[in-house]
Formats: C-alpha cells, sequence, structure tokens
C-alpha cells in the first residue's frame, strides 16, 4: 500500500519517472460529489453514509482503472470523503491503496496546515504514513516554520509536499497579491518554497517540496517557473475552472518536467459532457473518462512542453 | 450527537450561555500524543493503529468527564486522529459524540480552507454535519471566497468558524507581518472577518465567525479585540507555549465574554506536572486533569476579565 515508504527513490525522483514512462504530466483529481456521479451508480438514493462512501469508492477505483494506464498521478480530495464523516474516511484508503496497487502515485488534496507538533502529526499521517499517500498540499498561511515540519519529514520518507502560492480562484488576490516589500505576498511565499525545494533537491533537479499555482494565473505560472527552479508546479484549474493548455505552458521546464496539470471534473464527470459522451449510454461512463483523458493529454502535448514527453 | 442542528439558537448565543453557566472560558484542547498519555494507558505498546485509537478514544473521553462540569467547549485536534488513518477518525467520532453528551460544545481544529466546492465540502462536514462538531478552525490563506462557503454553512446551521488571524508560533512573523497598504496581513485578515461577524451577528453581539489570535501576542489581542467588536477570539498557546493568563487580559470584552483561552497539553497531560500530580498514582491522571483545569480557571479568573463569570 505504500510505495514511498518501499523506495529509496526520492518522490521527486518516483514523480519524474512515472511522468516519462506515462508520457504526460497529468493529474486526475479525485472529487466524488453525489450530485454529479453517473446516475447508475445510485449516490443519489444513498439513504446512509456507508452506502454513499462505498458509492464513492467504487466510483474513483473505476476512474482509476482508466485513468492509471494514461497519468502519472491522482489527488484524492480529502474535503469529498470527509464530508461523509468516518465512512468516508474508510473510503478514502480503499481508494488510495486501489491507486497504488495500479501504480500511481498518490497526492492527498488537504491543505494542511498548523504549527509545531501538530504539523508533525499531519506530515505523519499523509507522507507516505498510515494512509500511504506520497505527497501531501500544505497551506502556509502560519509561517516558514510551520512548513519545515511537513519538509523534514518529506525527505526523511522520500515523499512530497505541495504549497499553496497562487491559487486558482478569483479571490486569491485578496491577501496573496498584497504588495509587501516589492514583493506580493505569494512572491515572498514562493521564495520560502524554493529555498526549501533547493535544500531538499540534494543534487537532483527538484526537491521534495512543490508550489501550487493556479491555471488562471499565466503570467505568475512564467514568473514563478523563473523564480523555483527547483520547484516541482501543481496547476489546479485546468478546464471548468477556465485554464486552457496554453495558459499552463509557462509552469514547465523546456524538457516537458516541472509541472502536473490537474483535472478533476471534466475528467472524471465526462459523462456530462456532450463531446466526450456522444453514442455511450450512461454505463459506459468509463469511455467517456477515458476520451476526456486522452483529450486533456493530447491538448497538454500540443500546446505545452509535455508534448515531448511522448515520443 | 449533533447538538447544533437540533437547536434554533446561534452558536453564538449557545456559546456565551454556556460560558456563563459553566463561569468559565476555557477550551480543553483534546491532543491525544501517544509519548504523553499517562503509561497506564498502554499508549506506547499499542501495536497497531486499531488499538491506539481505542486508547486515544477512551483517554480523551476520561479527559471529557472530568472537564465537562468545568468549561463551556472541547477542541479535537484533527491531526492527531488523522495521523492514526481510518481507525483514528472513527475514534474521533466517538469522542465527539462523548462529549456532546456531556453537554459539551465542539470546535474541530482542523484549519481547513479550499475553495468552491470543495470549501463547501469541508463545511457540509464540520458545521453540524456528519462528523457533529458545533465549530470548525479556518485558514484564510485562499482568500475571502474561500471562506464564504463557510459563513454561509455556518449562519444557516447555527455552527461557527474561527479564522487563523495572528497564529502563536514565531514564524507567523514570516507571513502575516508583512506590511501592505499600511496594514499588515492578519490586519488585513482581521477586517474581512469582522465584516463577516458583523454581517452573521444579526442583532447579537457575535456573529457566525471567530478569529484564532495567539496568547504569545499580548498587544495584538488588545488591538484586535477593539478592531473586531462583533468577532470570538479563540487563545490558543496559553500554558505550554509561553501565554499567561495576563497576556490573554485583552482578548476579552469587560462583561467576561468575547474569548475562549485554549490550554490542551498543560490540562490533558497534567499528570506529568509536579505542581499537578502531588501525592497521586499515575492511576489518577484524571485527579490531576482536574487539579490543572480548575488551576486555570482560577489563574483566568484573577487575571482577566473572566473574573465576572463567576458570581
Amino acid at each position: 500500500m505504500n510505495t514511498a515508504s518501499t523506495t529509496s527513490l526520492s518522490f521527486s525522483s518516483r514523480l519524474a519517472s512515472t511522468i516519462k514512462r506515462r508520457g504526460s504530466a497529468a493529474c486526475i483529481g479525485l472529487d466524488p460529489r453525489r450530485d454529479q456521479l453517473p446516475s447508475c451508480l445510485g449516490a443519489n438514493t444513498a439513504v446512509d453514509p456507508k452506502n454513499l462512501a462505498a458509492i464513492y469508492s467504487r466510483f474513483c477505483c473505476d476512474v482509476i482503472d482508466v485513468v492509471a494506464p494514461l497519468v502519472p498521478i491522482v489527488k484524492p480530495q480529502l474535503a469529498c470523503f470527509e464530508m461523509l464523516g468516518p465512512h468516508g474516511m474508510t473510503a478514502l484508503a480503499d481508494v488510495i491503496a486501489h491507486a497504488h496497487a495500479k501504480g500511481l502515485l498518490v497526492l492527498a488534496d488537504g491543505k494542511r496546515g498548523d504549527i509545531g507538533s501538530t504539523a508533525e502529526a499531519y506530515a505523519d499521517g499523509w507522507l507516505a504514513g498510515p494512509w500511504g499517500t506520497d505527497a501531501l498540499t500544505v497551506n502556509p498561511y502560519l509561517g516558514l516554520d510551520s512548513i519545515e515540519p511537513f519538509v523534514k519529514l518529506a525527505s526523511e520518507r522520500n515523499a512530497g509536499i505541495f504549497v499553496l502560492v497562487k491559487t486558482s480562484n478569483p479571490g486569491s488576490k485578496d491577501f496573496q497579491e498584497l504588495l509587501a516589500d516589492g514583493r506580493t505576498l505569494y512572491q515572498h511565499v514562493a521564495s520560502g518554497v524554493e529555498q526549501f525545494a533547493a535544500r531538499t533537491a540534494a543534487g537532483e533537479t527538484y526537491g521534495a517540496v512543490g508550489a501550487v499555482v493556479g491555471a488562471t494565473w499565466p503570467r505568475q505560472l512564467d514568473e514563478l517557473r523563473a523564480a523555483m527552479p527547483h520547484t516541482w508546479i501543481l496547476v489546479p484549474g485546468f478546464g471548468k475552472q477556465g485554464g486552457r493548455a496554453a495558459d499552463v505552458r509557462g509552469a514547465f521546464h523546456s524538457d516537458g518536467l516541472g509541472a502536473l496539470v490537474v483535472s478533476a471534473r471534466d475528467v472524471i464527470f465526462a459523462h456530462a459532457r456532450p463531446e466526450m459522451n456522444t453514442g455511450l449510454s450512461e454505463s459506459q461512463w468509463q469511455t467517456a473518462v477515458d476520451r476526456a483523458c486522452r483529450d486533456m493529454i493530447e491538448r497538454l502535448a500540443a500546446d505545452t512542453p509535455a508534448g515531448v514527453l511522448r515520443k
């Protein structure tokens, strides 16, 4: 179940080799939502959280079966499982185990952040710990000393973290773009992230610490790629939130590495997209997922340096 | 289990009335840690997460039995349960249910934060949802639109949120004290929090939105109490992290309301404090918890406006 602890390779090098093997830098977000699942799965008529959690687990595992040959990594959205209570967390554990069994890396999207021994507890849980996940998204608001415990454990356990820098939502301007000492808050955070990344790179190109930068900010992706040479950039907001392939070009280095582009709803709920579900009944929803996943990968290959990954 | 959904009273008014009934504004943090539990509970020799989770649950429920007559609210630290995997989450649910059965309000300390429908999912889970908790701590880094879904659901469900403003750790200076447009980041956040609080107050003194300000910053507690008249202030960092009763004075209004002061380790691990465990065997650790909890309440009563709560 726990791939990270059974390897002596860093998260970064495992990520790079899996990206090359798949020929793709796409990350599929696993965000099950009751009212968006194919109706044949019965989520809308499930009467208790235990049943709904079982449906979420089955749905995500079925998505994983489709995307595992195509992408290097999946990103379960912890909120979607947490909202079902303890049964949701059991379903999450099943989904993580299935993703690993299919050769995928797993990034827990929890945006955790706390101080001292509490940060250590989150790191212990989510970085190659009992949940088995290989990496975790982290919120930097509490300061650099709150990120340190995550950096330390990620480095020790060959796991990774992705720190929020510039998020994809319009409201990211409220605080992240405040200008202090000639730099925006997100630039201050990026500077700290790059230092953590460089420190943990240990002679490799990238360190154990990545950044989250939304696909909705093409200019900032260019700027941050240049400012953070040792940092993987996780790019959410592709598709539904408005980001197009050309918008995320700047997140990549010229060798096609350095970025992971996330799509969730556009791929996992592709059964509801007319351009993906043509000729399919709803029970064939996995075929729509396959089409949407391949479509995303092709668009990334056409408009970004990720094209060089496809020999 | 779910007190919030069975009442038509706002979180704020339930909090105020429980504080008055107990005569105390202390919040006990439930942060079980394997190596700090009384050794008679066997945590250090528990071999699997399921056994350890059961010990955490028993320990927290035993703490609750002691503090329930003395304090209005407890604050389980989600990280401590998450780090045990799914079994830890089941233990957490048991602890929450036990706290409610004993008449306590329950604040989930998860420091969650995300955007759009993901923020809605966290809010749905933790604000009078399947976990049954009455309130949740929230991280503001993603911006005001990321806090909105929490505010909306807290208001609808008579639940509450506490948004991180100025945290107790030294590294809170890194970003929270950056100066932009003549105000620090934490002051910008505080301004947004107060607006949410005022908007949700609905004629009452306080709204559904509180703030987290560390006990290690007495000057900022004074300043923020004045700047956020409609906002409950949750004050962690009392005791072990260095904050004393006099330091948290500024968080209160003169009627003894407006603040909740958190102590976790000093109370729940009081068996390890020589001044609290005199004459006790380790199996009498609950007596040490009782002494430490009363000691904290007395110190708050002596040195803060909370003294007026004790008739």
